[in-house]
């Protein structure tokens, strides 16, 4: 099975990506480091697209900020029935299975996806589809919210390639898959 | 507030100190390194006594292996009656609630407490009576299980304030409570 996807994303200590309301207020409990992306862009080198559920892309609507990506963003979802028109060329729907959504994705010629949102995490995770994952903690306890892990059907290995400290106390690993 | 109790902990890539049965399994699933002790030894010399949970307690004795201690052992629970008699000089009884008991171990000089169990740390940590947590996550996703984090009644920070993989894919994290 070739595994070529990767996560790259923040949770609390406790290992929340959002509160129990969706919302992501717990990013920003210490200041960010000026000096540094923290592997973002980097991260973002590596990738040909992204691929989130519906939740992460109304979030991200959401921010009020400027469109942020660089690379075309493939939505999953089973409701949604367009995409804002300012972003008709930035952003695209894809629906079905995870077979189906990751075929449609790849038949277009992006081979390495950046995941992204729990569920959609959380599918790749259950099929053993995820080559790496790159996790930020914001060294919070906030006690409830939206998990980042789910069940899984078998233990999955994914021994830590690297990890980095920042003078605001967020620290950040990265985890490879091994069988 | 007097923030003096320390954990040392190891915990899943998912948040798990025991699987659904209560086995620590998973804490094998990596080989581990013989050039270290993981920072034990000198954390085992910061602190003045154990006070774990009666499941902790039988998880140790479960071992089979000889009494791992060297500092007493305070056993917190309301159902059990007696330790047994090869242990009556190393580990002994407490109840009651949470600040009887520290006042119980407190009282007799011990001051700074190595806590150990998923209830007596999330007592501790609701009660926000942690100084540090040393985490050390093995890297693998085990799906569910007893989680070392519960619910807090407020929002607590742990910032990180040093990390250290190890040869085997293991990470360690050192956190501090900063108000």
């Amino acid at each position: 099975m070739k595994r070529r996807h990767h996560v790259f994303i923040a949770t609390s200590l406790d290992g929340y990506i959002a509160d129990a309301q969706g919302g992501v207020g717990f990013l920003d409990t210490f200041p960010m480091p000026e000096d540094t992306d923290m592997g973002y862009y980097a991260f973002m080198d590596k990738v040909d697209a992204l691929l989130m559920g519906r939740k992460s892309f109304e979030t991200v609507l959401g921010f009020g900020v400027a469109w942020p990506y660089t690379k075309p963003v493939f939505v999953w979802s089973q409701t949604l029935s367009d995409i804002p028109s300012e972003l008709k060329d930035k952003a695209f729907l894809v629906s079905g299975n995870l077979e189906e959504v990751e075929k449609q994705i790849l038949s277009q010629g992006f081979a390495n996806l950046y995941l992204d949102g729990g569920q959609v995490i959380q599918s790749f995770l259950q099929a053993d589809k995820i080559a790496s994952m790159t996790i930020t903690t914001i060294p919070v306890l906030i006690g409830k919210g939206i998990r980042l892990f789910g069940e899984v059907e078998n233990p999955l290995k994914f021994p830590c390639i690297s990890t980095t400290r920042y003078e605001n106390g967020l620290v950040q690993q990265v985890f490879e898959r091994q069988d």
